[in-house]
C-alpha cells in the first residue's frame, strides 16, 4: 500500500526523543528549547488560552491541555497518578500533538513524558533568567526526583549555576540525583536538611513530589535577594511553600486563572498581586528590580510551554531520522468516498502475494 | 532496543482499520459496534459528561471529546474544516485514544476518520431501531456524501432496510452512493427532488454537508408515521429541518446541553421539551408510541458514541494482526530516573552496530 503525504503524521517515539535530545545534546536541547519557550511567552497575547480540561479520579487525573496561535494548534495529554510510582510506573506520562489550525490536520504526533520533563526545566530557568539575581551559582534543589536533575542542567546551560546543594527525605534520590548530574561538571553538595541546602544559595528550587499541603520552605530559611522556583506545587491542595514566603515575596506566575487554582497561591487571596511572567518577558513590566528582593516563579506549567516544546522538535525533524511516519488520517482519493476507500482496501489485501 | 510491555500503546492506523472492517464484514462491523453503543447508552448515568472543547477559526473547528466511565478514559481529536473537501482533503478527520482510569496509562490509540463514520451511522440505527415504525423497509437519504453509504449499510444490519431513495443537489454523488451501495443488495431509486426521495419513505435520513441554516426538508414533506434521522444538522448555525417539523416531532436526543446549542433544536426554545434517547434503551421512557406519531432523533454526535467505538474496537484486536506497537510512554526501570534513561539510551545507541 503506498501512502501520500496528505494521511501521514510525523510521529517521535520515546527511543527516538532519547536519540534526538542525545544528538543535540542535553545542555543544547534545554538551551534552544528556552528560546522557543520565551519567543511563544514575548506573544503571549496571541494565544487562545483555556484552562486544562480535567478528569478527576481517586487515584489521580487525566488532562487535556490545548492551545493555538491562530495558525497552529497544539494540546497535551497527560496524566498525574502519584500511586503510580509504587508499581514501577510513571507518576506523570505525556503525548502532545501539533495540528494546522487551516485544515484541522495534525503535523507532529510526539511523546511527552521526557519532553514535558525538558520544558518544564527550561521554564524554570527562562523565568530565573529574568527573575534571579545576575551572577547566581548556587542553588538548592529540594526533592530531588526525575525533575530535579532536569532542572540543575537547564540552569546550568541558561544562567551558569555549577554549584547544587541537594536535598531529598530519601537520601538515596539525592545520590542518584548527584549521579546522573556527574558528567555535567557541578559542585554538588548532598545535605541533611532544608535548612542547610538553602544556606547561602542563590536560588531555591522545589520539587517535590507528595501531593498535600506540605511546608517544605518555612519563612526563616528565606533570605533578602533570593529567587524561590517553586515547581512541586501545582495542583489544587498541593503546595511546598508557607504562606509567609509568600507574602514577602514578589509574585511571578503563567497564568493567573490556572496558577489561583494550581499554584502556592492557592493559599492567598483571589486579589493577592501577582504579576504575569509574559509581561516581563515581554519589557511591559520589570523582573528583578533589586538585589534585597525575593522573587518567587510559582509555576505550574501552561499548554503553551507544551506548545513551544513541540514547536521545537518539529523544528528539529529537518535533522532526518528522528521520526517515523504514522498512517493516521484517512485520505481517499476523493474525499466523499470514504467507504469506496474501505472496499478498495479489501481488494488491494487480497491481491497481494 | 528492547521494549518493555509498560511503555506500548497498541495503535490502530488508518490502514489497520480498513484491514479490521474488511475482515470483520461492513455489515456485521456495524451490527457489533451498535451492541457497543447501545450498551453505553444504557450506562449513560456512570459517564462523566463534559461539552466538547472546541477551538474555532476561520477556516473550521479542532474539537477535543472527552469522556470517562470510571473505569476507561476515552478521547477523540475531531476537525471540521468544510473547505478542505476543495482541496482534496477529509472535511473531518479523527483520531482517539483509550487509557486506564486507575494509572492514567493509554490503552489504546485509534484513527478515527473510519471509525467516526461507522460510529454515526450505527447510532442512528440503533435509535431508529426504537423510534421508527416496526417493519420499516424504505429510507430516503438526502444528502449523498461519505456518510450517507455508512447510514444506508447500517440500516440495512439492524432493521433490514432494503429499499433506499437517494437525493443530493449533485447527481453523481447519488450515483457514486449508488454504486459503492451495489455490493449490498439494496433496491436503491435515484431522485430528482426531495420531494419524491421522501414520498412514501418509512425513514428519512438528512446527511446534507453545508455549514449553513439550510430547509433540506419542510413540513409538507413529511408524513405520519415516518422517523425522521438528522444526521446533518451538528453545529451552530448549521440545520436542515424546517422548523415546523419540529414543532410536529417527538424529539429524541443524546446530550440536551449539547444538542440544544448543535443540533436542530438550535432553532427551538431553550426548554422545548425533548428526551434524552439513553431513556429510551434504559427502558424509562418509550420510544415510538403509535403507528402515526413523528419521530425525530437529532444527532449530533457525542463523546460516549467514541468511547463505545473505541471499547470495540479494542475488544477486536484480540483477533490479533490488526495493530502496531507504539513506543509512546517512557519507561525507566526506575520512574525518577528519567535522565538516567536518556544518558543510558546514548550509550546503547553507540553500542549498535
Amino acid at each position: 500500500m503506498t501512502h501520500r503525504a496528505l494521511n501521514i503524521v510525523p510521529f517521535v517515539s520515546v527511543h527516538n526523543m532519547m536519540r534526538l535530545v542525545n544528538a543535540v545534546g542535553v545542555e543544547r536541547f534545554l538551551t534552544e528549547l528556552a528560546t522557543f519557550v520565551e519567543d511563544d511567552f514575548r506573544r503571549w497575547p496571541v494565544f487562545d488560552k483555556t484552562p486544562r480540561l480535567a478528569s478527576h479520579s481517586v487515584d489521580g487525573v487525566i488532562e487535556l491541555m490545548p492551545t493555538s496561535d491562530g495558525i497552529t494548534y497544539g494540546f497535551k495529554y497527560v496524566n498525574g497518578h502519584p500511586k503510580n510510582m509504587r508499581v514501577g510506573r510513571q507518576t506523570v506520562t505525556a503525548f502532545g500533538l501539533l495540528a494546522d489550525v487551516a485544515t484541522g490536520y495534525p503535523v507532529l504526533l510526539s511523546e511527552m513524558t521526557i519532553l514535558t520533563a525538558l520544558r518544564t526545566a527550561a521554564t524554570s530557568a527562562v523565568a530565573a533568567l529574568h527573575l534571579a539575581r545576575p551572577g547566581s551559582r548556587t542553588m538548592a534543589i529540594i526533592g530531588n526526583g526525575a525533575q530535579s536533575e532536569f532542572q540543575a542542567v537547564a540552569f546550568k546551560a541558561l544562567l551558569g549555576i555549577d554549584r547544587l546543594r541537594l536535598y531529598d527525605i530519601e537520601r538515596w534520590a539525592s545520590e542518584k540525583c548527584a549521579r546522573n548530574l556527574a558528567r555535567y561538571g557541578f559542585d554538588v553538595t548532598i545535605c541533611d536538611g532544608v535548612a542547610s541546602a538553602v544556606e547561602g544559595a542563590d536560588i531555591v528550587t522545589t520539587v517535590t513530589a507528595d501531593k498535600q499541603n506540605a511546608t517544605i520552605l518555612t519563612d526563616n530559611l528565606v533570605g533578602a535577594g533570593q529567587h524561590i522556583n517553586a515547581v512541586g506545587g501545582d495542583c489544587p491542595g498541593k503546595t511546598e511553600l508557607h504562606r509567609d514566603i509568600l507574602l514577602r515575596a514578589d509574585i511571578f506566575v503563567e497564568y493567573p486563572p490556572q496558577t489561583r487554582i494550581e499554584g502556592e497561591i492557592q493559599q492567598l487571596a483571589a486579589d493577592h498581586p501577582v504579576t504575569e511572567f509574559w509581561r516581563v518577558i515581554a519589557g511591559e513590566v520589570a523582573g528583578r528590580r533589586s538585589a534585597e528582593q525575593i522573587t518567587l516563579f510559582d509555576s505550574v506549567g501552561f499548554a503553551t510551554e507544551d506548545f513551544s516544546a513541540l514547536r521545537y522538535v518539529r523544528s528539529k525533524l529537518a535533522l532526518g531520522g528522528f521520526h517515523e511516519d504514522l498512517d493516521l488520517l484517512a485520505d481517499p482519493d476523493e474525499p466523499r468516498d470514504l467507504l469506496g476507500m474501505v472496499h478498495r482496501a479489501a481488494v488491494s489485501e487480497i491481491s497481494r502475494p
